[in-house]
């Protein structure tokens, strides 16, 4: 049985390179995690998104729980084998989506009673439900039942949800029904307020979590907020534990959480921009949909290995996106996804070799530069 | 330099497989098309359709005329290089769809003058200017400018369509722009009448064009009346060229046509269908969206060297179905298509083997039974 182990295998500066395993494989950090919410990478296939180098992809608790429903993915051998992803899987614990998505809800200190955006049927989340469906999916890394409050917001309120996310992660740890290679992680909170940020990292090092992950950024602060919480934060983070920052970003968010010790990230941006006719590439962000596109026969990146980003010219892809064509998203999300993988790729790579910052130097003058965009 | 070249290279009562080779690779026939409207196969990649067995994709003249434009195309390298796809391409005259889709159509002698359904601009399509049109495409096969009429429909109106598309035959085929291994098909039409069909099909083989197709059927007729007009027609096409039954049709329309001496096919049905929750298998036509789905692990034919038949359960189909995701119309698009494929390669080898109405009638028992359906 392999157990769920990390490895940092270099270090550069606070960045560092190093290894996950889990039941379903090994994950390269610093990891970009694809988002698979409904049991999909929205428009992809998994053979593509294992080409572009993804390790893990994502499922959201609240999107699968109300449909097909937890119970009936296990019936069907769990969320690996019903999504054709052999690979590792993190699922987030429904805390965050049944705050953004779900109607009436009610939050005690029991957990979140909501009903379904989908239908209106009565739900109830708590942190024992939350791993037990997380248990039902069969995912590598189950994340702990967390409140998580959107910035700016008042510091009663941030700590108030702070406390209630710790009470709810030693009942999630103890609700932890997963086995070897599958391991639950904490959620660090406390919004902007380092004091508050480091009681509940103190807190839950005390749990000892195998993994921990910051939650409440990328919820509308200004990129400079994000990097002070996380200069005040993750040296309260064991070094011997990955460190997970959910939700981010950019790929200048990339770069600069890399740099401060961030080993996983996930976002819908890659995915989401490539649906709506945007590509991410070393020469910057493209609009497709821009009529500058129109004649020219280069592709996004002649030098990619990805067929998406190598293989269509920006013209064709100009005219798959003006006529609503399925293809032009599935191309898009693939060549994003390329691109984030290329970048943590690159960041790996450069951390091994003891020269993080002038990688992230040189992506930052190729995205200025434009040039081939 | 290849020439356009077609063998029949057994036959078996009136069916025949044959070898069609043009510029750009050879073509088994019977063939299916794969319907690639506005230079992709929708919501496939090339390299999924090649995978199928498809060996041609069809390009629709009046799509892409108005989006991106035919000169817009030739600049690019041709529809091949602007869609990624290697293999032969045919493409329609635009006749078909001016009728269906443009707006304030004026049919002349001359040719059609219309406004386009996207942006009201004003266009005129003549025999002259949809072969040119075609030639800069670049396509392998360039039909032929023809009109074509509703059924059931009076005799003079088919009459004066049927003749007016002969004289469209004449000019069509003298402003032909292709190249070695590219050649122009005419169209037979005269309706549902056997003495009007004949007729257009002796002044057109005394034309001697490459190919020939039967066009203005499966325009809201009884399969009967098409099957019909197949028995009278087709005995007055000559046997060494190929035949092309234009959109048709279902699986078993089909098997009755290649029964009848047809060659090739094109249809929406199976992609159109793949986009609606449709499959079509080896045990019948399934609709996903049914809830007697929702918890079936079986795919939708284990036997199938298709991914997305062979790899996926018909519960996880049913769930991407229902959630509206991209990967259900890309996962059903490709099984249809790798089952049409499927179909036509066991026409194929069965008459080869002698043995076509034996297969034709096993695999209406296997579509009648279900079962695993």
């Amino acid at each position: 049985m392999t157990e769920f182990s990390f490895t940092v295998d270099a270090a550069d500066g606070k960045a560092r390179a190093g290894t996950i395993t889990t039941a379903h494989g090994k994950v390269a950090t610093p990891a970009f995690m694809a988002v698979g919410t409904a049991a999909t990478v929205k428009a992809m296939q998994t053979r593509d998104v294992r080409d572009t180098g993804t390790d893990v992809v994502l499922g959201n608790t609240y999107h699968l729980m109300l449909r097909p429903g937890a119970e009936r993915v296990a019936e069907l051998g769990g969320l690996h084998t019903f999504m054709n992803w052999p690979h590792t899987i993190l699922t987030d614990s429904g805390g965050f989506q049944v705050m953004s998505l779900a109607k009436l809800r009610k939050v005690t200190e029991e957990g979140v009673a909501f009903q379904s955006h989908i239908d209106g049927s009565r739900h109830m989340l708590t942190p024992e439900r939350s791993m037990e469906i997380q248990a039902l999916l069969g995912s590598d890394i189950h994340m702990q039942f967390d409140e998580c409050v959107e910035l700016p917001n008042t510091r009663e309120e941030i700590e108030r949800a702070m406390r209630l996310s710790l009470r709810w992660a030693e009942r999630s740890k103890a609700a932890f029904r997963g086995g070897p290679g599958q391991a639950p992680f904490a959620i660090v909170q406390g919004g902007d307020l380092a004091d508050l940020r480091l009681e509940s990292a103190r807190e839950l090092v005390d749990m000892d979590f195998p993994g921990y992950a910051l939650g409440g950024l990328a919820v509308g602060e200004p990129q400079d907020v994000m990097l002070r919480v996380l200069d005040e934060t993750v040296p309260a983070l064991p070094t011997a534990k990955p460190r997970y920052l959910m939700g981010v970003g950019t790929p200048d968010d990339l770069l600069h959480a890399i740099e401060r010790g961030i080993d996983m990230f996930d976002c819908v941006m890659p995915t989401r921009a490539g649906r709506h006719g945007q590509a991410y590439t070393r020469f910057g962000r493209l609009n497709l949909k821009n009529a500058g596109h129109a004649a020219d026969p280069a592709p996004l990146d002649p030098e990619s290995a990805c067929p998406a980003t190598r293989d269509y010219s920006r013209a064709y892809l100009h005219h798959l996106v003006r006529s609503g064509e399925i293809l032009g998203m599935t191309l898009l999300t693939w060549a994003n996804l390329a691109y984030y993988q290329q970048l943590m790729a690159g960041a790996r790579a450069a951390i091994r070799d003891g020269r993080f910052a002038g990688y992230a130097a040189e992506t930052r003058a190729g995205w200025a530069k434009g040039g081939e965009g």
